[in-house]
Order: structure tokens, then sequence, then C-alpha cells
């Protein structure tokens, strides 16, 4: 009891990791060599993105990278400096591990503190093999810390070369989401000139830092999600214990609803709502609260009285009418800024925003609750989003949903769609519609990494230092074949690039990969969730777990998506890394 | 992916479970046989309780029954009903598990649906083989189902007697908490003439049901604690990861500390409230917000941005002030029941309200903020208590925290006692107070048991049943030892009753075991508490394993109360049950 670690906390550092046979000679790790295919990708942006990054697309031709083998030439003298950017996600420690293990003593690696703020502020420090024994397998950003800072100024890109000048760096490793890999793709033409390496490793507990089967997947969503589908297992099983209970569940994922979707393949509650597929129906608000109102009462009039309904974070923004009404409110509070900024009470700001909304969308704003209303005129984060986190989106449902159900039982009309016989009818108009809301979110960042993840993270990590060893730039890292052994590619972060508009400019960032409702994984779920919505048909993953049977298994969306038969992942042979 | 179950869902039923020594007989389960020890129980009111439980005291003595060996004559007819009392813990199904397994064949298993108004109602069933195979080592107590009537009028006790009759019962076992031991105490005295034997199984998550030695512990409390401690722990993880929250953590836990205390000793926050604490110190809000807001100063003076609080759920209730508070709300709430009822809104039942409270209670009172002084009005649960769930200290202490920062950011005096230099100081002032609030309540009540839990409630309801088939009655079971192969017990139900105040009511009840701050646990986290409030000493213990190096481990208070050396539990011999 007095060890500073918990016994599970000493027993993940000396689990053994699969490392994909690229990296293994004789059962040593050593660097894998890559080979330029012929397979080009990019976006229908492609022109406009090879015009701004000419240097690295006439280096890449946008062609992946393919691991070969082992890189037999020895390479020393590699100063490399490695940053975790944006929120945390389980497995980040072991990019740095598989770093640091296929660098080699030859060679340098350099942690940069706080994210790419500590790139500007050239806050770095040498890793040690003693200090990554430390953090082998083990969940969190902490050993470096993060934060979310955007290289885009001539300042920082200034700041950046001073950084790289102090510390004579041959390379920098981003670890990060979409935002975080522009910035290495942006870092890579910056740095071409001065000859240092940019690579980016997706990273994103969201899991909308994905492209088919080059990438199926970022690190940390497989153990956010079985986190919060453990969780949400959890009040499954409790709601027919205790049988009186509806509990809205929020999960986060600022924009996609992967982890909704996943967390409904895992655990099958009664109602998740899908954003992609709210939007794509043009679904308004009240249409989808009848939706859900409709499951619940149709469970009452059988007298089940209880469930779940999961709710994806960035819900609110996929409502066409809610994201029209956003939309403007974003262009209205980034161009009054100054104005608003001088005012000092809410409503004078409510106010003077009304007045410059289109009378529909007043309007509309002017029916939501008031709770909610001010909400929606909160600060913006620092890339001009709403802050939808902060919307208790869970609470508003209920809200709506309580109002839409006792308006159900006062009118019979009102549930005539839903074919009730009168003896149904009786039993839902003595229904009690109790609520619990819950939002899972920072719960999941930085648990211990899943097997998967720890894997995943680790070969990621040997891929980013292979292709810093074999000599090539402006790649972001991916493992794909998840089932048989791994496939190690590298894929040119310019062919990610699109041109969005954000804080009303046009910038280059990579595209958001959202839910697709003609994906095996959506059409899965689609398939089956009348039957789920009907009566209890809940599982559970329980509780994430390194050893035993249930130890080695894929996210569900991810098998799905890829076309695998089973959950089973196969990343090649089990090594002690340290 | 087709299957219904989840593979960690499969493969929990397939694990063997440790049994107890005086339930083995060549490696084959039978019953244990008990003897009455010379070790009496009872509280102060033990004459009272004497004189109102006459036959079951002249059975048991009031004393201790201690399981001896393996009961050598075989037992058949008796006819045995089940059921689950209150909210659910993890583990319940095992308890119905040992008991189908004990009584065997040659007896009946009846499982009562939904509690004890489904023993008021007759809704029983036959439990069959096929069934507990179904349960074996999962969470939730849906096989059955529960509720929280309690039974105490000549109707229901009535009621009682015609389900024992229709189904022809030799005996009732009660799977609950405090007040749900309390109804089988009763039930015992009340069917003693009629032959039918009332065991009592201990159930809480809170962990307020202990009896020092003779019963180190209610089933749930292990699985629920390891659950929120790995949320904890996750979250912690993330405070260094992101460097700008701080993080209030409400837990479960209606009464005492324990969860709290727990979950602190898992993980090492900066900051754990512990309300028995806080009561025996006669605190104030005000000095309970200052002593929050002196850590978090102190940590900003040093760079330190980020920490976690933890708040046990019943808090408000151990404040001496607010305390006096709601004593008297909840007499004028109880006195003043009808009047209110005719009231029609919440400023005419608070203007009334207001007029019957002494002076300084109303004062006190008005200067809550306005959502908390609602909340504090809110009807009461059905055993006349305030629904502390309901309200958000959590929030409260943060809305009030950062008023007391403020303060301390604007007047140099108001830090003087924290000793800053100019320049720690000045970095406090520039401390930027971000928070997000968490409550975990329901997650930690139906996940699947640990193995700690999943081995208690089998022995439990080995023992439940061994003490039918032995002819006793009004005992509840307790297994100790836990460290050396488990030791078997039977506590007379009568040893724990006191006389409690409810509703304006003298009742007999079963006090809630509350922290008691001279304990070995809590001095081992009082001498620690001070390291882990300067900066982060913090651990994990993960998720909850079933399998592999870190799968059986006691709660670290159990284990420093009883005296062990070490977490590591053995209850005996690992079987397969079924």
């Amino acid at each position: 009891m007095e060890d500073h670690r918990s016994l599970f906390e000493q027993e993940i550092r000396k689990l053994k990791v699969p490392v994909a046979k690229v990296f293994l000679k004789n059962g040593k790790i050593v660097p894998a060599v890559f080979a330029k295919s012929s397979e080009v990708i990019g976006t229908s942006d492609k022109d406009a993105v090879n015009a701004q990054f000419p240097k690295t697309v006439a280096q890449t031709e946008n062609k992946i990278l393919k691991a070969t083998g082992n890189l037999e030439k020895k390479i020393t003298g590699k100063r490399v400096a490695v940053l975790f950017s944006g929120g945390p996600a389980a497995g980040g420690h072991n990019v740095v591990v598989g770093l640091k293990k296929i660098l080699g003593d030859g060679n340098t690696l350099f942690g940069v503190k706080n994210g790419p703020k500590g790139l500007l502020e050239g806050t770095l420090f040498e890793i040690t093999d003693e200090m990554v024994k430390e953090i082998v397998n083990t969940g969190g950003f902490d050993f470096l810390g993060s934060d979310r800072t955007k290289i885009k100024t001539d300042e920082q890109f200034n700041a950046v070369k001073e950084t790289v000048k102090k510390y004579n760096l041959s390379a920098i490793v981003v670890i990060g989401g979409d935002d975080s890999n522009t910035n290495a793709a942006i870092l890579a033409e910056l740095l071409y000139d001065m000859g240092v390496q940019v690579i980016g490793v997706p990273k994103t507990i969201d899991g909308d830092l994905q492209i088919g089967s080059y990438l199926p997947i970022s690190f940390g969503f497989d153990t956010a999600t079985k986190i919060y589908a453990e969780l949400v297992g959890n009040i499954l099983q409790d709601t027919p214990s205790s049988r009186k209970y509806w509990h809205f569940v929020k999960l986060m994922g600022r924009a996609a609803s992967h982890v909704a979707l996943e967390v409904a393949l895992q655990t099958r509650p009664a109602i998740t709502i899908i954003s992609e597929e709210v939007k794509e129906k043009n679904m308004s608000l009240g249409t989808l609260v009848q939706s859900i109102a409709d499951v619940i009462a149709k469970r009452a009039s059988k007298g089940i009285n209880h469930g779940v309904v999961v709710v994806p974070e960035g819900l609110i923004e996929f409502i066409p009418e809610m994201m029209k009404l956003i939309a403007e409110l974003n262009e209205v509070l980034a161009h009054y800024e100054v104005d608003l900024q001088n005012m000092h009470t809410m409503d004078e700001k409510k106010d003077f925003i009304y007045k410059k909304l289109p009378a529909e969308l007043a309007k509309l704003m002017a029916s939501l609750p008031d709770e909610f209303e001010n909400m929606l005129l909160l600060d913006r984060d620092s890339h001009g989003n709403l802050q939808v986190s902060q919307i208790p989106t869970e609470r508003l449902l209920i809200i709506m949903v309580e109002e839409r159900l006792n308006e159900m039982k006062r009118h019979e009309d009102e549930v005539r769609h839903l074919n009730m016989t009168a003896e149904e009818y009786a039993r839902f108009q003595k229904f009690k519609f109790a609520t619990n809301s819950h939002f899972f979110g920072y719960e999941g960042r930085c648990g211990a990494p899943t097997l998967f993840d720890a894997a995943y993270t680790l070969n990621l990590g040997l891929a980013a230092g292979s292709l810093i060893l074999d000599g090539h730039t402006g790649y972001i890292v991916a493992v794909t074949d998840l089932q048989k052994g791994g496939n190690v590619l590298a894929l040119p972060l310019t062919g990610l690039l699109n041109i969005e508009r954000r804080h009303g400019k046009d910038e280059m960032v990579i595209k958001k990969a959202l839910v697709e409702t003609n994906s095996p994984t959506f059409l899965f779920f689609a398939s089956r969730r009348a039957v789920w919505a009907e009566k209890d048909h809940f599982t559970s993953p329980g509780p994430r777990q390194l050893w035993g049977p249930s130890a080695k298994q894929l996210p569900v969306s991810v098998a799905l998506n890829q076309g695998y038969d089973s959950l089973a992942f196969d990343l090649g042979e089990e090594v002690q890394v340290y």
C-alpha cells in the first residue's frame, strides 16, 4: 500500500506488446525501410494544395510509402524532437517509446514540453531510456504535456526555426489530430529547405482522423470508446435492475459521431442519435424529439419504463436549422467581435445580436429555453468554433422530450401513429418519466491504453522513427491489415488537405472524417436499432482487460468498416520493448 | 459480432471463484454447519430491541454463529424465497447462485420479482440451474429486479404472510442494505411462529453496513469504488496532460464517506473531503471553502494549475450549520406536509417555511445561491430524507471557491497565512481557475463484479443457504479473515438495531457505519494528504481486471481497517460453481 504506484500500474509496464514484422530482425526491434508505391492520395482541392506546398509535393508526389522490410543502413546523428498537440489520448506515451527504441543510442530524441507552444518557446529536453521505461504502456500525455497552439503566423514560424537551430534538430514528430497534422504539413514545407523532416502521428479519441483502408483509425479511439462503453453498459444493466430511469448519456466527440456509434455497437442501447444522419435527413429539433419520445412511449406502453439514450456531443451543430443559426451566430460574433467586447451585459449583447440575425433565425433562437439561448452566445474556442461541450444537449433533450410525452399522454391523437391498444395507452399514461443525465468525456482521454492502443501506438512510433532514419518528410504514419500482422504505411500529409472556411477565412485543413451513412458500420447499426429500441438487448464490453481471453479486441466499427470477420487483432509478435 | 453477448460477458461466466473451506468437501460444494459462539453483539438500545424482538432474541441470545465445518445431515424440502432490496450492487447475482448451489436439487429456490414489493404482491418464480448458469459472475440486479418498499404496516405484514402461505415458504433471504436488513429483522420476528426463517445478506456500495472485525464490508463496495477510482485516476492523469483544469468529482454515498475515502486512497487526489471529519471539526461552509481555496492557491503559486477535488455525495448534511438547517427543514416539511401540498408556487412555500425557521437558520438559508435554496426545499424521499443526490454540491463548491480565490487575488492580506513570496503571489494572481464537475454514481452499481465481490457474494450466498438448512433465523451473514481463506459467520440481526428518529418518529433501524476519524484507514489518509495536496502524487488502479496479476485485490480501506499486510485476498479454493 505504500508504493507510489498501484499494482496495476506496475504490471502494465511489464506487458509485452505486438510488433509488426518489418520492425523485427531475429526478435530484436530494428527500423523499417519504405518504398514509394504508385498509389496517389489527394482531395478535390489538390491543385490549390500542390501550389501551396510545392517542395513537399515535389518530393512525395502525394504517393503512399509502404514499409517493405528492415532498413539495412545504419543511420546515426539524427536529432529528433517529439511533441503532443491537442487533447490527450491513450497511447501517446507508447509513440514516444517506439520513437526512442527505433532511434536507439546513435541518435538523440528530445521531448518538447507542453505541446506546440513548447516548440515556439524552445522548451526541449533529452529523453533517456530510463524515462521511457517509466512511461511504457501508460495513459496520459503528462510525460510531455500538451496544448492547442496553432502555428500559423510568420512570428511563430520564425520561433520554430529558432528552436530548430538552437537544438540543431533533424526532425520533428507531431502527435496530434486533424488540426495538429495540418500544422505538421505546414512545418514540413516551411522547414524543407533546412533539411528538417516532419512526421505526423494520427491521434484523436474522436475517431474523425481516418482514411478508408489507408488509415483505419486514430489512436486513443479504442481506449476512449471502451471506457465509455463500459460505463454505458453499466448504466444499461442498472436500468432493468432499478426499473425506473431513462438515462441520457452525452459522449465526447466534437464533430463526428464515431464515438457514439462505436459505443452503441458495443452496448446496444434503446436509442442512439447519430449527428450525421440527423443532418442528412434534414431533421428538425422537433422531429428528433418526437422520434425519441416515440420509442419511450412505445416501451412504456409495453411496461418497460427504463432505457438509455446516447447523444453525441456535437449533435446541435448537425441539426440543419440549428446549424444555420450557429453559422450565422459564428459570423456575427466574429464580425462584431470588437463591438461585443465593449458591451457589458448579456442582455445588451443579445439585443445587438438578435438585430443582426435573419428574422426566422431570431425566432428559432427566441424559442429555445433561456439557459440554452445563453449557451449559444458563449465565447468561441481559438478555432472560432462554438464550444459545444459546454451545451447540455442531453438536458435540452430531456426537457423537450418530457414536454412531448406529456402532450402524448394528454391527447390520444398524438400517439395514433404508434398503434397502441387502449390498455397500452393507459399504461403509457401512468408512466412516470424519471431521468438522469451524464456526460462522459475527460474520463476517456487518459486511461491506461487498451492492448490495441498500446500496440498500435508503439508501431506508429516505430514507423515515425523509421521514416526519419529512412530520410522522409511530410508524411503521417499509418498501420493497416490490423488482423494480419500489421502493414506499415506513410501517407503524404498534403494528400489529406482541403480548403475550409474558418473565422470567415479560407484555410488549408485536414477534413474531419464523419460517419458515413452508407458505411458498413452505420448500415449494421441501422439494421438492428429497431430491435434494440423495442426491448432490452443490451450487452457490455466490461472493463477493458489487459490480460485474459477478452484482452485483444478491435473497435467494432473498425472491424466492420475494414471488412474483418472478427474483433481479434494481430499486430505481430509480442516483444518486451524495454 | 452477431452474438448477443460481448466476449467479456461470455468469459466471466466461465471464471472459477474461490470458495471457503467450510463449504467444500472433496472439491465439491456442500452446506456448512454453524455453532453458537459466546460472543454477544448489541447496541446501547439493546434493552428496547430485546423487548420488541422477544422471539428471535430468545433463540439467538444475540450471539454470533460461526461456521465450523460441513453440515453432515442431508436436508430437503425447504422452500426458500430470495429478493433484492434497495439500490443495486455488483455481486447480487452471485448471492443467488450461491443459494441455488447450496440448496441443491432437494430444495426449491424462488426468486421474488421486483424487491420487497414483489413479496407483498406474491410475484415469485422458481429459479432453475439453467437460470443461475446465465447470471453467474454478472453485474446488476436485473435477474430479479429491486425496489425500495419498506415493510412496516400491518397490511403489509399480512400480505407477506399471504405470500408465505401461497408458496408454502420455509425461508426468506433479503439481500439489502441497512434499511432492508432492518426489514429482515422485523420479518424474522413476525414469521417466527410460522416457522419461517429469515436471513439477511449485507449489500451496499456505500460501505456503511460494516461492523468492525465481524463484518469487514458489504458487497458491491469494492466494485463501485474500483469503477470510480479508475475514472478519478483517468481524470487525475488528464490534469497534468492538458494542464488547465480543476475537476470537482462528487461520488455516490448518501451518508458515509467510505466511498470517497477508498477512492482517495486508491488515487491520491490533491483534495478529498470526508464528511465525518467536517462534522467532527464543526466546520462551517465558509471554512471548508477556504481550505479548498488554500490548496488551489498554493499549487497555483508554484505553477501547478490543475488538480482534483473529491466530494462525498452527502457532504451538505454533515456541515453542522447546514445540518441544523436541514433537520429543521425536515421537521417543518414533515409537520406542515398538508399545508404545503395546498400551496402552488415555490415562492408561496418558501415564504411559509421561512417564517417557521429560527432566525439564524432563515438567514443562512437566504445566504445560499437561489438554485441551491430551491434544492433544499425539494421533496423528501420515502424515508423522509433530503434527496442529497439532487444537490449539485460540487457546483456549489466551485462557485464559492471561485469567489474566494478572486478575493485572495485581490487582497494580499487574504493569502498572508499561505506564506507566498512576491513572485509566487504574482503567479497565483495570473492563475485562471478553469473547472469541470462530475458526479459518479449509477455507473458503479451494476458493473461486472470484481473478483473480490464475485467471490465474496458467492460465499455469502452459500452461507445464507447453509444457515437455512442448519435451521437458523434472524441472522445476517458475514465472511471475515479475507486474507486467510475466509471465516464464515452469522450475526444476529437484532444485535445491529438502534433507535433513530425518522419522519419525526422513533424507529428501530440499523445504524449506518460512518467513517471513524480514529480508524486506521482515516489515519493513513490524514497522514498523507498534505503531501498529495502539495503536488501530483496520484496513481490509478486502472480498469478492474478479472484476469492477470492485479485481479485479486481488496479495497484499501478494508485491508487497513482489518490490519491486513497487503491487498491480496484469499477466500479459499477456486471452484467452477456451474
